[in-house]
């Protein structure tokens, strides 16, 4: 969060030392941390929906109160790709749950309440002509499950619980694969259901650290993976730069 | 985390300096912190059972690697109470989910699957026989109510978002109570059934913060709060005392 917010303050050419150093706003707590970088908000939320979901309404209601205006979410993170290349960056179109259902799916007052979870076309396509010819890499865009578990959710074998086998796994990961999913991670169903329920633009980009497909374990060295992390970031931060660059443009003609 | 352990440490009489001062040995990620104190491991898990999931696996297939005997897992916490004094510590029997369902909902292979989450009775009464008639406190046991929402899962009012009012939310509140329900909180159903599924004893503790019946928001002076939050810890290290000593007692003798 602190090295990304740097990314932020030196891409965006603002004075470090001027409100704009790395603070984490949110240092009283360990549970959470909290950046600001110009017009950038960082927020760390944990793993999974729940954790995910405390933090969320709180900025909604931070960004209400601060009377912001134009504001989008963004999930940046990492994830399994389901046949593709490891390091790829995914942009969000849909979420589904483990079972396949396009919906979060919560209680309230004791009632299950359905949420849908997608992202409006415009800016998803904006973000994906955000991507350039001479990246190292892939950006593509797919639907994403989102599972309550990282070992039997996403149908792992190394976990501490499994009552599948190798042949159940790939059956499953298959039939994941041929109805359109490109990747799994644990929060941008109830990401994009927030963002869907607030009203506000929100959208995912995850980068794949392995290929499902072909195994649970992430086996690469860890610079790489941590030049790989850098990607959705990099993709995010030219649709900010771009963003910022109309609106002076606005303010200016 | 690191207090706690130190608190371990001064209990138990463990000699720091000796690999057993307060080292986080999970440092390398941000994710969860993990230390250890003689015979204690204590982990953080994060909020909500996808993030307890996870470190969760990884700490089973730990002491079974590591070979550890006699194992017992205790969730330590907070929550918020139903009808009880608020610092009151409430020992769980058995956790149910949002809409009162007394086992984990989890989907495995795109399939759902219901894991009971209960605490086995002798286990709670001897934790409950660790309370004292001279402690400050009163220890209760009963149901615990698990949400996978902060807010509106527990029928918060200032949320970000709210679609009920105040006679929806006590109404709620009044049939959580009048279903035995002590308290509320965001881990215990996943603890107590991946507990049970491992075969491993587990039991939770957790102070109360509030009386949802009287609010929704902890307006408790956060030094006295500070305080609150030892007295769960004290009661399972009184326990993890009379167990050292039976065990000393049984080599010994």
């Amino acid at each position: 969060m602190e090295r990304f917010t740097s990314f932020v303050i030196q891409e965006l050419g603002l004075q470090p030392g001027t409100g704009d150093t790395p603070t984490n706003y949110a240092a009283g707590t360990d549970r959470y941390a909290l950046y600001k970088a110009g017009p950038v908000l960082a927020v760390s939320h944990g793993i999974g929906i729940p954790s995910l979901s405390v933090v969320f309404n709180e900025i909604l209601k931070l960004v209400h109160y601060a009377k912001c205006t134009d504001v989008t979410f963004f999930r940046i993170g990492t994830c399994g790709g389901v046949g593709l290349e490891p390091g790829t960056v995914v942009l969000t179109e849909k979420a589904v749950d483990g079972a396949f259902q396009p919906f979060l799916s919560t209680t309230i007052l004791g009632k299950k309440v359905q949420r849908p979870a997608y992202v409006e076309k415009p800016l998803l396509e904006e973000l994906l002509s955000c991507s350039e010819n001479t990246d190292d890499f892939k950006t593509v865009t797919g639907t994403t499950m989102c599972t309550d578990d990282f070992y039997e959710g996403q149908a792992r074998l190394d976990g501490a619980f499994c009552d599948y086998d190798e042949d159940d796994k790939m059956k499953f990961l298959n039939n994941v694969k041929a109805k359109g999913v490109c990747n799994i991670e644990m929060e941008s169903l109830g990401f994009l259901a927030m963002c869907n329920h607030a009203g506000v633009p929100g959208a995912v980009a995850c980068v794949t650290l392995l290929d499902r497909l072909k195994g649970d374990f992430v086996s690469t060295d860890f610079s790489l993976l941590k030049s790989w992390q850098h990607r959705a970031q990099k993709l995010v931060l030219r649709f900010i730069k771009r963003r910022i660059t109309q609106q002076n443009r606005h303010k200016n003609g």
